[in-house]
């Protein structure tokens, strides 16, 4: 689809400029000096020549079909450049200019007719409001970005900043930073981030994605595409914006605790895309993925000139919960007998501050043969004796003479900069990563020991329960036709029940004697709550007694809730007492769902009362997940350890609160009316005993 | 002290050398290149003259008394020299030579020889085992780690690791980054981290002191000068080696959660250094300080001409606990009336992609002059129209040309790299911090907010409580005469009583009616247990029974217990029963010690039960603390909110936990030989109802 974008014949500047304070003149000019090998046609009514270049009076003048067209006018005068390229046959459009969405509905209506001009003639659209597209496979330069050309290279790149995009353009060309394609979203009138992941995943000149994102088009379409596009080609995005709450006013805990940040988490998780927390993040990542291989696993060697650094490595890696590799005694044999005394034979491999490439050559090349290790870290400080770009040179060899099926990453730490812009050179030539302090190198190691993890795991199995969800979608009518929102007591056990969540056992008992006999039948003790669908706060009326262990007490409280209930609120209608089974010796967590603006149903879990009041120690998932994802939602809250059974308590029934999780993704993924709901508390009992939802709120669409 | 070191009129070089493959010849080099105005005597009893400088056989054949020697003699000729120089008088030594403590213990010896004969002499004594030392300000070049020397400037800096030295000397040499005073300590045998902070505590010529530390040679007598100095200047550091482990074997929780990494924290926290996480950190950190004054608040303005790094500019300042300032209506109409229709107002203040000085200049003074802001950031990306290099000027103007009695720091963030390399020079020369991602902005902001607040708080006050000391210097005694070391029961309640730590009310009954009486006399529900010395676990022998709530049960109790005592355990001494009031309706709290190799007495403190066994939520001090260290200690725990009451419950008494603290802590302080102990619970009741000591586990350095 995008394929008149990114191997475009012909290109045509419409407002192409004589006036080099115009940017019609620098898209121009830039594009001339890309050494775009295809032809380009500057529009222009008002010139017969620019830069060179003879300028049409419009698109109908150019002699061929235009794959490319980029559209630089005044806002006022875009429409009518856009439907001159829907007419003539245009292939893909780039729209420069400014003044649409960002300055209010007028201008969002525009974008809107955009969209449909794209879709109807087949002719994506990237912007408006963008700095353009730059492209070093073709190669092109269509943004007023930089003049310069960044090297080519393996990384794709997308920004919903114009002004990060001639930021990061800026570092690389400086840092010798190679791209594929660079692509300014803009407004996203009609191509997303969605669109250039896709393209992208099957780009062979594209290693790695990368994107700086503000928000997502259609978050639970993403979630859905994402994920598969990430099992092959490592995505790292920012998103950025990330402490501005929400808007609507929420009553649920699960909606106090949830928000986009929330949400982004994980959505990007559950679609593997890779966070960056910064510019530099991003493209040190980026570099990792563009210029290595995967790890196979996350076993770690680390080579060092320096002792110090070799031990704020380790910190590093550890802190990121990765390991070192216990190296072969082979290799500390071989190590052993050619390096001084004084060497650290064992991980960290310390070849001392007189090493030169000999040294680091043989430590390199031992450490890549040991099986025990995935990937090695060369770690250098530029000391008297050090031979520094013969090391550089060194390790891109080692790397590349590895056997093609089998090569282990080499990362570089190269610590310094006077004394280093050569080997950053070679570095850069010879695809290798190098970062200037072990702390840079270690995310980008994490990253790519997780991505290789990531890649190998399954898609997630979605499974659909047998549930009755006509029976929920008659509630939910039934609850609009009476003009409510929430959901009562009754109405939420029939529907925990449809989804095939236990409750406790209850029933609704009009007179005394019959909630004696439902006690009597279901064992005591019993909770008995006052059945009205006019008491919302049933405590304020006294109208939930716990704990009642006898017939009489059961009798006692039937009277005393009845009596009340009418003496505080003598028009409510009161239905009698629900006499409940009263849960015991469980522990209590508490699951729920906020619907995100951005990606949907958004599933919360976590321990009940002060976990979640106090520590707010809970997680989150976008519905729909599978098992996999449920099971490490219960595991990824810190007090998981109460769960799993500390000082001798058994471990409670994970299965069943991760079937719980499915039924509830299930539940909200059916009914996209249901806008929040908390089953709080959910009662989680041994293993093997189940989990029982006992108390439930759900409020729908208004 | 160390004038000889830091205004030396002569330096030798002994074992200065001609070859130049050396370090002989390196550092001798190096001075030269260095502009040294002193005297230079290379020594060497083989060589007339070395690169051009007259050669003396020994220092005694020196003409004049000697400030500064730098030894660089093969590891068995150093002593010799180090008592050449002792001997004729040096000022100061800077052992470079390497092969002593690091190669076992006779290398040890001798640098226990260095020291005396340093302190005996009169003479600091910089390693041995370094890279020397630098100071741009005398100016000289004593090391091996650079023949450039690096700017001069504001920022003094320490190393325990020489091949650090070098690392971070290629990048300021790079980046235009200044040093005063640059030292490598190498193996530390006489002057250590301490001894430097002092020396430049009063230093003029430096503004920040940097740090990167493997170790510390005397931990309490750090903390307590380094806390001083730190009010003074700020220190910022790196330590290293954190994710290993102690090495003792411990059997208390507070020893189970302590460690090395949890005593530095403490210790840096209260001694105010500022913790890098990498040196690329310490360096942005250290810029800050050097080259801007303090911030007298936290509010931040932000100005851009980039809308995405705006907002990832907000987001890592919150992320730091930062807010941005609410700009006056003053400002915000001022802006309002100069900056273009599209620009925003609010902080952050965009003046949008096309911004050039002129409108930045504005903003900025607008901002600098707003009495709600403390600090400007200041964020450009290198745009068709940016004046980047203007902009730079104007923003040192405005910085310079503040109040001098009233300045406000301002800060840069201009992202790119190609086209800022001379806005970056502008910045170096003319005293702006510059960084290239708002995430490293944010980070060294939030270290000058910090240590503005800390520079204004007093320094500790230690309370001193009136207790018993000679009471547990008595049971210690008797405990070590039994040839112990752990604290049985009924001593630990006698020394919480000694230290005024308020006991359950209890008392040893020898028969049931004595217990009885007893009981009745306390008010009921009691506590029982067995009164053994011979029993260590009570509970395996039915010894401990809880909630005893009627005189029969006291006497129930009574008899079985110590039936079945005697039964399990025939030839055990038994006392009796120990009667003890039953706490209840309080939270249970634990609090601790372990003794830090490092550090000692390490204080911890934490919920109880689950808290601090799963969640492992505590938080820990380096005794002695003051009230106002004990009260920080308790609200840092993420549970904190527990004890400040939720739910409608009361807050807990927290002056009494805090009052608990300081007791223990000065209970450890005066007994250097307990090493580890826990108050394990301590039960905190309501406010203004106390905390008592229920049971408390001590152990004895064996």
């Amino acid at each position: 689809m995008l394929d008149s974008l990114f191997s475009p014949k012909s290109i045509a500047i419409i407002g192409a400029s004589r006036s080099p304070s115009k940017l019609g003149y620098s898209i121009l000019y830039n594009l001339i000096e890309s050494k775009y090998g295809g032809a380009i046609y500057p529009i222009n009514p008002g010139a017969d020549e620019i830069l060179g270049y003879k300028a049409y009076p419009s698109l109908g003048d150019v002699p061929e079909r235009v794959d490319l067209a980029v559209i630089v006018v005044p806002a006022k005068r875009v429409m009518e450049a856009l439907n001159d390229c829907a007419n003539n046959g245009v292939g893909a459009v780039i729209i420069i200019s400014a003044g649409f969405r960002e300055t209010g509905g007028e201008g969002l209506r525009l974008e809107r007719q955009m969209a449909e001009i794209a879709e109807k003639h087949n002719m994506p659209i990237v912007g408006p409001n963008c700095v353009g597209v730059l492209d070093t496979i073709v190669p092109y330069n269509c943004t007023f970005a930089t003049e310069t050309m960044p090297k080519r290279g393996k990384m794709a790149f997308m920004s919903q900043s114009g002004a990060l995009c001639v930021g990061i353009l800026d570092v690389c060309i400086a840092q010798n930073i190679g791209f594929s394609r660079f692509v300014s979203l803009g407004n996203k009138a009609h191509l997303n981030e969605l669109d250039f992941l896709q393209a992208w995943s099957n780009d062979d000149d594209s290693n790695v994605i990368l994107a700086y994102l503000e928000g997502i088009v259609d978050g639970g379409r993403f979630i859905s595409e994402a994920r598969q596009i990430t099992k092959k080609k490592p995505v790292i995005a920012i998103k950025s914006g990330t402490t501005s709450g929400g808007s609507r006013a929420v009553s649920s805990h699960t909606g106090t605790l949830a928000g986009s940040e929330r949400a982004y988490e994980a959505a990007f998780k559950q679609a593997g895309i890779i966070r960056a927390t910064s510019i530099s993040e991003l493209l040190d990542i980026g570099l990792g993925f563009a210029r290595q291989p995967l790890p196979r696993g996350d076993r770690i060697a680390i080579i060092t000139n320096a002792g110090g650094l070799g031990i704020m490595a380790t910190d590093a890696l550890e802190h990121k919960g990765l390991k070192l590799a216990a190296l072969s005694p082979d290799t500390q044999e071989r190590l052993r007998a050619a390096l001084p005394e004084a060497a650290s034979v064992l991980n960290p491999i310390d070849v001392l501050g007189d090493a030169r490439s000999d040294r680091y050559k043989l430590a390199l090349e031992a450490a890549l043969a040991d099986e025990n290790v995935d990937l090695v870290l060369v770690i250098l400080t530029p000391q008297v004796m050090t031979d520094v770009d013969n090391i550089a040179n060194f390790m891109a060899d080692a790397a590349e003479s590895q056997p093609a099926d089998s090569r282990k990453p080499v990362v570089a730490c190269f610590v310094g900069e006077a004394s280093l812009k050569e080997a950053y050179r070679i570095f850069s030539e010879r695809s290798i990563p190098g970062y200037p302090t072990p702390e840079r190198a270690a995310v980008v190691i994490k990253s790519m020991v997780q991505q290789a993890q990531w890649a190998k795991e399954p898609l997630p199995q979605f499974e659909r329960f047998d549930v009755d969800r006509d029976k929920v979608a008659r509630i939910f009518e039934k609850v609009r036709a009476e003009g409510r929102v929430q959901i009562g007591d009754a109405e939420s056990r029939d529907i925990l029940t449809a989804y095939g969540i236990r409750i406790p056992k209850s029933k609704l008992c009009t007179t005394a004697d019959e909630a004696v006999a439902y006690a009597d039948e279901i064992g005591y003790p019993v909770v008995m709550k006052i059945a009205s669908p006019d008491i919302l706060h049933k405590t304020d009326v006294g109208g939930v007694r716990v704990g009642l262990d006898s017939p009489s007490e059961v009798r006692d409280a039937f009277d005393l809730m009845v009596y009340r209930a009418q003496k505080y609120q003598p028009n409510a209608q009161i239905w009698g007492c629900l006499v409940q089974e009263m849960m015991r010796g469980g522990k209590e967590v508490i699951t729920g769902m906020n619907r995100d603006p951005q990606f949907g149903p958004l599933v919360m879990f976590g321990l009940g009362g002060i976990y979640v009041e106090v520590l707010k120690d809970v997680s989150f998932r976008v519905a729909p997940f599978d098992r996999k994802e449920a099971m490490a939602m219960i595991q990824e809250i810190r007090s998981y350890g109460l769960l799993r059974g500390v000082r001798g308590e058994p471990p409670a029934d994970l299965d069943a609160v991760a079937d719980v999780l499915l039924r509830l993704s299930q539940l909200v993924t059916d009914f996209p009316e249901i806008v929040e709901m908390d089953i709080n508390p959910l009662m989680v009992f041994e293993k093997g005993r189940g989990a029982v939802g006992v108390d439930m709120r759900l409020i729908l669409q208004s």
